[in-house]
């Protein structure tokens, strides 16, 4: 089994994510990490903060050397870079990636991918309002969630050594599901809620309605400080169970509107106090 | 001008709104804090923190030695309580409120008070999604809104006065407006809030989502944790603002909903930047 203070370890894309990565293996004794991204300069700070041992300009000099990668790119990105790089990993290296839709990823890369590489596919349920490496350090990772959608051919060994890592780096709960599963449920969980966050900001124009606010407003719109041409590719990546997700909260509101309209009392209260203790049911 | 260290206070209500008065006004040396409630235990309770001097479960005996009292009742029985006990509360007294809704409440209160009172209509712009005397230890006021309505008889040196303690409560912003721009924003700003966040856990019934959680969720639903039968009453009472924040923000889900639905990339991303930005020129 590989072991992380022995082995090579190389991040593609070293924006948020993969700075994050940076920092938690570096906190792990990670032996050796290694970052490449296109912005030396990126790369020049990460050396500085002390989180990566080596930062490359091209892929190749790095990809040759390691025995694990993240790949921390944006899906497009990802099935593009793959393209251009798959004949560039290390034989027998283990490779993961952060991307947030699976379905048509992983499909895209199992079809790239060489039999001598093991590719597991994950999803750590973190990241923050403001991207790239500079807020890095204080993307945490403790206490949240981390999503894997194995292949058939991963190897048990390589499984269980990159849980024990995602372990290590602090996220709390691992689970483990199919590329469908996972956007079914991502497209509520995560991509309805910028959805939903965008559309409160967009339906107001008044900046100053801040000073009416009492935390609520500020809680479901901090997100809508969103990457644009990210989310704008996980919505339409993910088009068919976003649309689907989208729909069935239009019914929900649209339920809820009908009362008020029609001031029925006893039945509102009855459906705010079902709510209540269904969202007191699910963790927090 | 009243000072609070000389006067004597009067909380109607111990609830989680009235508790968080009682210990603020405590922190600010307040001379004597009298408390009335319909539950002795709550009283009792309150007693032994030391955050009340004295507890009250009829309110006459109470009312009419306060100079000074806040009305910590929910809309509808704040006007019940001051149409039966309006007789009871001390001459020259200063009276604050602190219901969600303004128009409506303001109306029916100014035509039962009687000249000798200065009632000064406010709104706290804080609270928790754990209700109740127990949870008033831990509802902070540091750097919250807070909302006044005054009345044109108001008494300047009354308003200064409750200004005044409002800051030394620990909220940061204090802003003056009239009941129909109060009640016109607030429909935006919280009650179209709630009504997101319960439509968000109305149309998911799988209470193990949150495995598949990332923040996001759970910020947007934190608030779906609501005091059922207040927040009806808020959405009812306030129906004709609140219903059209709904369907602004229909208008606005539905334009999403449609550039993802057409893949139009470009104007998406046009679209979420101006959201970004728009977002960003918000006080957190």
């Amino acid at each position: 089994m590989l072991s992380i203070e022995t082995c090579t370890t190389g991040i593609v894309g070293l924006g948020l994510m993969g700075g994050a990565f940076a920092y938690a293996l570096r906190d792990c004794k990670a032996q050796s990490i290694l970052a490449y991204d296109i912005s030396g300069e990126t790369l020049a700070s990460a050396l500085k903060q002390g989180c990566i041992d080596e930062g490359f300009t091209t892929p190749q000099p790095m990809l040759c050397r390691c025995d694990l990668v993240f790949l921390c790119l944006a899906p497009s990105s990802l099935i593009r870079f793959m393209q251009e790089h798959i004949y560039s990993f290390k034989s027998g290296a283990l490779l993961s990636d952060i991307a947030g839709i699976k379905g048509s990823i992983v499909a895209a890369l199992e079809s790239i991918l060489r039999d001598d590489l093991d590719f597991i596919p994950g999803h750590p349920m973190t990241g923050s309002e403001k991207g790239g490496f500079a807020y890095a350090k204080n993307c945490s990772f403790k206490g949240k969630n981390y999503i894997l959608t194995p292949l058939e051919r991963n190897k048990p060994e390589n499984l269980a050594f990159l849980k024990g890592l995602i372990r290590r780096f602090g996220f709390s709960r691992i689970t483990e599901t199919n590329p469908a599963d996972h956007d079914r449920k991502i497209a509520f969980t995560s991509q309805l809620c910028h959805v939903i966050a965008a559309a409160l900001i967009d339906c107001q124009s008044d900046t100053g309605i801040t000073r009416f606010g009492g935390g609520s407003f500020e809680d479901l719109t901090r997100i809508a400080q969103l990457n644009a041409p990210l989310w704008a590719e996980l919505f339409i990546e993910n088009s068919a169970e976003l649309l689907m997700r989208i729909e069935e909260f239009e019914g929900s509101l649209n339920t809820i509107k009908t009362l008020i309209a029609d001031e029925n009392r006893t039945a509102l209260v009855t459906m705010l106090q079902a709510v209540r203790d269904r969202r007191a049911a699910m963790d927090s």
